[in-house]
């Protein structure tokens, strides 16, 4: 049971992450292949360079045409109905909220399962939570936003950090996973409702 | 013979791949190592990327002396022939149309052999024709030019669906294979030849 | 006794090249985790792109923790102390200098073993070398800098070339990396001494 509500989180997440890239290619007005592939590169980059790093190929989205699908008509119907998905941008954020919590657990999970170590595991997760970002961003020659004090990869190290941690007090590992991502959920909401941000560093020391 | 016939195109494309990178970089003002680099970047970078993504390592050019020589060849000769080159455009734009052809025909059978699902192969195909420019375009510091209404990738999805479309008549899969690329070829052509673009699709959508 | 040498080379290197990353992401003011990413990128980035063009998963950082905690400790001393540790840009060059030798012959080594061509070595050592420094580049949204007529990678063709060639004269493999990497050093401090660029190409050629 928690492995399909799992699942549909992950579909959730995938469907707002491919909305994300697809905005993102319509405020540059690329042409409709190029929404496509933005949103499927925010939607699979992650999880993508993961498993090239892991080594895990053909990478999951070769494997599985449920995803190219979903972003397909994801990628699709913002095109179309952009005006009105834009209605539902709440929604959205909390989709990709959730996403970012599921991604982060799968990416983390598949470290533990190649025995590496806790360090390299969160930084797994945060890779296959965030890089699709990255990759959208460096495809439309921005600096990739979740460099620039945006508290967005930080509640995936905390999320990914305190799944591990709980790990070991021995509580169900579907119970420990859905926590970790109701605390990245709502490390993204308290950031988001009170404009949280990464402290300056730059005062005096350069 | 149809083999030898591919393995020709295969080199007529490279070339032209291979031409294209280097006046890009020369365009910017890079140094002969960025012609280079340049040029390889935009001749292996979507079969590369396939590579990668399907697993299959080490990637092609690792293992093929020829390519490297080929695209070293053609960098030095555009760096210090540039002029002239540029004379022979239209060649190139032809080389460059056939090399999209038997790139997507090469990466949508690898598809195949590894069982993937048919709008995978095609988007296989497509990665392996055309992302040895995105790469490019972004090492450039540019949006990637296939984003952006022009009809490129699309001659590959259609030259592909084509291809496995007609696989189930029986056709003999040579035959087959030629005649997609000459598709591609086509529609290239028109859509240069009447500056034929995917459709707008923004007025009032945002 | 080489061995340990060549692994304090490593580090220093590595040392080196996250400082440098971290250098560059603080110019452009990103977040501190903005500046984890570009050290870890800028280290690890060039070893990572081999490994996977080679497909030797899961790649290199991710079975090591030391890499990752140099890199880490390297980032966060160059983000508190950026003032101090850049009086030390001599230090850091030869370091600099330093990695780019021992990352190309390391690279190379990892062709050799493969039974890879000459040629495809030698630029496996190079992307090993210098290619972290490309990544940055791109996701601080620049041409990378090797690109435009310095003379960096360059030296690890030299050097590596050299080791190839002296290879054959029956030189204990240990002594001819040594030598290898000194000639990449100095090669680069040459170049920096002498402000040596690659020559010109584009004078009435275009």
């Amino acid at each position: 049971m928690e492995y399909n509500f799992l699942n549909i989180i992950d579909i959730l997440g995938t469907i707002a992450f491919a909305a994300s890239g697809a905005f993102s290619a319509m405020e540059r007005k690329l042409d409709p292949f190029g929404v496509v592939i933005l949103s499927f590169v925010t939607a699979i980059g992650g999880g993508t360079l993961r498993d090239i790093l892991i080594g895990s190929t053909p990478v999951a989205w070769l494997r599985n045409d449920m995803t190219a699908i979903i972003i397909l008509a994801t990628a699709f119907i913002t095109l179309f109905f952009g005006r009105y998905v834009k209605q539902f941008h709440k929604t959205l954020f909390l989709f990709d909220a959730m996403g970012l919590g599921v991604f982060t657990l799968i990416g983390l999970e598949k470290g533990l399962q190649l025995h590496l170590s806790p360090g390299i595991c969160i930084a797994l997760g945060t890779i296959t939570a965030c890089f699709g970002g990255v990759i959208r961003d460096v495809l439309l020659n921005n600096v990739p936003l979740i460099f620039q004090r945006e508290i967005y990869a930080s509640a995936c190290i905390i999320g990914g950090t305190l799944y591990l941690l709980v790990q070991k007090t021995g509580m169900d590992d579907d119970v420990n996973a859905i926590l970790a991502i109701l605390v990245i959920v709502f490390v993204r909401i308290i950031a988001i409702r009170y404009k949280l941000m990464l402290p300056r560093v730059y005062e005096n020391r350069m």
